[in-house]
């Protein structure tokens, strides 16, 4: 397949000539007039090849490396076209992406130096990966990957990548930021409702085939009038107050080292505790909305939870992998000093059979509303996900500025303060 | 024990002087001054009798029989104090009521003629129940009940009376309005939110040490921009628009006999459709929050059900006992054509152990949100219904009127609307 001719994409200019929709004749007249069309191949830094002929240059792309770390979805996948974010059904970009001349591999192998995703980094262009399934990029990885320009997380939460050797490297690293906040914000409802009403357990029981209100209704509350707290304000956490407000809290808390605007304090009837620990100390219900980053990472361990107000609390996390120390966490559960924790964001995905998070139950029997991180995942989250992800892959190809919510870290420096002040 | 002396209480008028706070002062010079008082014990309907002395007549009340039916609490109970609802914590009317010189019995034997229920039920002057756990008043019971002049419902819902029977044998029936709506309301977002997100199968999978993400999201939709309606639009259906609104739906619809208001609808944001049919055919999204009676026994069976949108819809309700037809919902959500059915309510409780809606599932293996009808027993809602059972027999022994909106059934007719056009 010949490559396709491009603008100057995210490469360095090296020509006056600013790309137009007339470079596809242009190279069809210079392939098909002369046997030896005059090329010249100067490979740049981003791969670019220089054409040139009597009357202009143009900057040709050549073939890119597109890799993408995606997630089996097997039978479920054959049978649901809009399962986009699957080995399967590729983010729908096959033919997208080849119609423009590039390569394409998708896997789910992802884990060990003989995994497709270490072997075929050290040549990429361009990874794709998701929260969901991360391929989980290290410095060592990033140093390798000799080709490497541009990563695309198809989805919002990019911890999976050494942010700061992406920094070091040059290599932009964006997100589909609005693709799922959305989809999080009500999985963080639902957990809550979860937890705080007790429904594993009341489920569990008519399925078995027993029946016994009082055992599932001596731990069921109501969110009304509880005091709830998230830490982390930014895009998900601010949904989530919104979602909150008509159940009549008690009261609603927030932690963030961003202060909300005085008006969207007051839309949202939030106050801002300056301190993490103040906070959970106050609260009956903690919701995490943070992104993990050094300041975050163990931040919920054995003396943070410590302060968390006895056997009231129930805790609630999304981007949770390393925020939460999951020994600890766990152990609050058993104990009762959590009534309950559920996750939908694990430290290590796929989570190991003997995760403490599969396992553990309060001294009630309930408390675990963990879920294999799918929050962001939903059939609705996939097409947005994937839409997005083209649109980044489109205005790298052509040159165009990005969406700037979506950078996390431009060419070499962050952009978003998403993850921590830097 | 001595019966305490009452005003004229429920009971007809038999004396010109009204209630006043010296007939204790009254009783204890009268038992205490002369060793045979003047007493004449002219019983009435009410079991209501007649103190006179050389100044005045007072009206004594006896010693009611008051019946409670409740759920059995057993090890949890004991544990939890505020689990008042259950046998052992008697709504924690005991002291109160025997204070007054009461007769307190309290059950969990329900059904059949042996049962404590139906044996005490012929001479007992109030019976509590609740939802949770019905004690079945029907006519039969209702005419053996000779002494039977008020029922209360601890919590909201009193279908398990019949309603008519209790019109035509002048029996007041009460609930506690207000004590649970919040309650109930909240399960029918967590209820949505877990189907609509299909919860359950992921909660599930991690728990027995599985990780397959596409499995879960090939099921998974947001609740934003979904088409959501309710079938009932009371105390319950409101609460429940009002907690839909910040999930940015595409549009809200109720179906309701009675119209809200322009300005509720408009605070609402909801749209009134005419008709049950037109309704579902509609939505993405059915919740049922209507009280069960004539008009709606049964409503939703095979023929309702086919007007209900292919595969997209999921249906939640409360009080649905026979609202839906347990086998045709069943056979729909087996089929696929409901994606999935949350109830809490059933229509016999303690459901039978082969009852349908136990094992239901859709062809992907979600769908069942189903619960052991324990939305409206929370711990809080519990406190309130206690509170609220309470209110109303002060209100009763004293003679003072009843709040309006607990009066379902006032002495020969029907006060609520809740229950149907009647």
């Amino acid at each position: 397949m010949p490559p396709s001719i491009k603008g100057s994409g995210p490469f360095p200019s090296i020509s006056s000539t600013p790309p137009s929709s007339s470079t596809q004749q242009l190279l069809s007249s210079l392939l098909l007039s002369s046997p030896s069309p005059p090329l010249v191949h100067n490979r740049y830094e981003g791969g670019a090849v220089v054409l040139r002929s009597a009357e202009r240059t143009v900057l040709m792309q050549p073939c890119l490396k597109v890799l993408a770390v995606l997630y089996n979805g097997f039978k479920a996948a054959k049978a649901e076209p809009r399962l986009l974010g699957t080995v399967e059904n590729e983010l729908g970009l096959r033919s997208f992406l080849e119609s423009r001349g590039h390569e394409y591999i998708v896997t789910s192998s992802k884990d060990g130096p003989n995994s497709d995703f270490q072997k075929h980094i050290e040549d990429a262009d361009i990874l794709i990966t998701t929260p969901f399934h991360p391929g989980y990029l290290t410095r060592d990885l990033i140093n390798k990957a000799k080709n490497l320009k541009l990563c695309v997380t198809a989805g919002v939460g990019s911890d999976h990548i050494d942010l700061n050797a992406a920094v070091d490297n040059k290599l932009q690293v964006l997100e589909v930021t609005g693709s799922n906040v959305v989809s999080v914000a009500e999985q963080v409802l639902m957990s809550m409702l979860v937890l705080v009403r007790n429904f594993v357990p009341a489920n569990e029981m008519v399925r078995r085939g027993d029946w016994n209100v009082a055992d599932i209704a001596q731990n069921a509350f109501d969110l009304e009038g509880k005091t709830i707290g998230t830490i982390g304000a930014g895009r998900i956490g601010q949904r989530v107050l919104a979602r909150l407000q008509p159940f009549n809290p008690k009261e609603l808390l927030y932690y963030d080292y961003n202060t909300l605007t005085p008006e969207t304090e007051k839309a949202l009837t939030a106050r801002r505790v300056g301190d993490v620990k103040d906070l959970v100390s106050q609260c009956d219900v903690v919701t995490i909305n943070a992104p993990l980053h050094e300041g975050t990472r163990g931040l919920i361990n054995k003396e943070m939870l410590s302060h968390f107000k006895p056997v009231r609390l129930l805790a609630r996390q999304h981007r949770a992998r390393a925020i939460c120390e999951a020994e600890d966490v766990a152990a609050a559960v058993k104990s009762g000093h959590l009534r309950g924790y559920a996750g939908d964001v694990w430290n290590v995905q796929p989570a190991p059979k003997d995760h403490p998070w599969r396992s553990m139950l309060n001294p009630l029997g309930g408390g675990n509303g963990m879920t294999p991180h799918y929050s962001g995942t939903t059939l609705d989250a996939q097409i947005r996900y994937a839409k997005g992800t083209q649109d980044i892959l489109e205005n790298f190809f052509d040159g165009k500025p990005q969406e700037p919510a979506n950078v996390i870290v431009g060419v070499g420096k962050y952009e978003s303060k998403a993850y921590g002040q830097r």
